[in-house]
């Protein structure tokens, strides 16, 4: 067991202006009244407008550094942690270091990339780097337009997706205070890397002149075998999280919430009962938020921090799967 | 100072099929005889015939840990360091675990993204969850498939780069032994964000059926305005190394070899004789194998080994420029 003493410092949210109803969705895709409502559940969710990835992270982030009470200059790291990028090139990170105005800082800037899991894995993964000093005070954003590679001939996938973006502020727990990351696990199964997927743009189907035509089109466009996913979470789950609690010495019951990966109304319903989790100790945001990929799970720690529903000394369980597939959670004292 | 006792234990590398000679870009270009190899130092590069990045990654990553002499088993984190996706969604860990028959195993694979620098980010980044036993044997691999992006009339940029995979197992340094990273520094200056870039194929510029026309192709190339980036490295490479030495106590003398980002032939030349690091103590192979992006220092490293040009307690520097732009470096004892 690898104890952390990191803090959140600050969190930071941006949702991008254009605000999506469910009625907009039924009437784009032919349906009736209540169907993405009902069917999918969700309300609500925002589309970016003029908005870039970068922009809404950065955006994110200075409410971060502000609450974290801190300048930007005292920032000494920016990991972007995004299952989408703005472009293959540079990385989102560099794009967020520009928008926030530090093209001169020389502020180390790179991506972590696990799909819906990027903000988990990298929160993970660089509290290691800041536990022991490397770096003082690290922005971790997580941005997504999910609307840029949604696919509106498959209606359920769809309807579920919405963009935005979240930062969180970290740094070193301070001395006297208690705040710490007690456990992190992550597993990635590839025999469903096909069940949830982008496939082209990357260097395997780089689009051309040749390729991009109807027939291929979809390659471009964000596919998801739901049922597939879903099997599958519902077979590794319980006992991820049961070894989390085993290797952690914490039980389900001593923590105070759950934010799981914004993945579907249904599958979180589902997955909640399966883990015999409270209602009220499981953050859902994705009614009026819809999936935002790796954003789901930062924006939703940002709601449960200010909606009073999170205290400091409270224990969280971040909760999720990814493309991949992975699965991933942390365990923290808030 | 943070050391990391941490030690290299297997190398691998993975070159496509066909090999391109100078002549085959000369006459692809109309260039008259000589002007690829001369003009830009390359005489020879590797492009993939069938090969996709997660194979020729996965290839490498039996030979390393083959050459680790350990099982592909006892791999318990997949990192993949490239600059290049294979496609947006999931993660090139996910496929290359797959490629590499680990589909049901479990073992957390996520990407690590700073473009050209991806490698070394990598290698420093998760040094610190190795050091603390974390992870035990931790696979990094750099697969680039550059000839899926170049821009045949940016002749330059063109005729500079090639294919390529490698891959490391890292992981603690044994009881006895000296292997350990010493230092390690990165620098991000957005300011360069747009000389080395790929502009489409992300969320900004997604191709869709109305943007892919001959006047938006460029977007989904690769560009790069490489007079800027040199002029920018020249200007703060030599601090950066300075910095470098000081804050870890070494001098360049005390380096035995240098692995600098196979950028280019002149660039590398000039950089060079800038540091006045003496031939021997450089290893180049952009000449016989092209800039390999992220690619390029982890086979730079797998040919000072295999050529044994760097022995065990050894220092070396790997040292390069990226697309952000970032600079970085590690600074370890082999």
């Amino acid at each position: 067991m690898n104890i952390r003493n990191v803090k959140i410092l600050g969190v930071g949210k941006y949702l991008p202006k254009e605000v999506v109803l469910g009625e907009a969705i039924n009437k784009k895709l032919g349906k009736p009244l209540g169907w993405t409502e009902n069917t999918i559940g969700v309300r609500k969710r925002h589309f970016v407008v003029d908005e870039t990835a970068s922009y809404m992270g950065a955006t994110a982030a200075r409410e971060a550094v502000e609450d974290a009470n801190i300048e930007l200059e005292d920032i000494d790291c920016i990991v972007c942690a995004s299952g989408s990028m703005e472009q293959p090139i540079p990385c989102t990170a560099a794009l967020i270091q520009k928008e926030l105005g530090l093209e001169k800082s020389g502020i180390p800037s790179f991506d972590i990339n696990s799909t819906c899991l990027s903000f988990v894995v990298a929160l993970d993964t660089i509290s290691y780097l800041v536990d022991c000093g490397r770096y003082k005070n690290v922005l971790i954003v997580s941005s997504e337009v999910s609307s840029a590679a949604l696919n509106w001939k498959d209606e359920k996938s769809a309807a579920l997706f919405g963009d935005g973006g979240a930062a969180i502020v970290l740094g070193k727990t301070p001395k006297g205070e208690s705040s710490k990351i007690i456990y992190a696990n992550m597993k990635t199964y590839s025999e469903g890397s096909e069940w949830s997927q982008v496939y082209g743009g990357g260097t395997k189907f780089a689009p051309n002149l040749e390729n991009v035509r109807e027939e291929t089109m979809k390659h471009f466009l964000f596919s998801m075998d739901g049922q597939k996913i879903f099997k599958m979470a519902k077979k590794l789950l319980p006992k991820f999280v049961k070894e989390m609690m085993e290797e952690s010495n914490k039980s389900l019951d001593t923590i105070e919430m759950v934010i799981p990966h914004q993945a579907s109304k249904s599958a979180m319903g589902l997955m909640r009962k399966n883990l015999k989790v409270p209602k009220e100790k499981w953050m859902d945001i994705v009614s009026n938020h819809g999936n935002m990929i790796a954003a789901s799970i930062p924006i939703a720690l940002y709601e449960g921090i200010k909606q009073e529903k999170i205290q400091r000394g409270n224990h969280v369980l971040l909760l999720g799967t990814s493309a991949g597939l992975s699965i991933g959670g942390v365990i923290f004292e808030y």
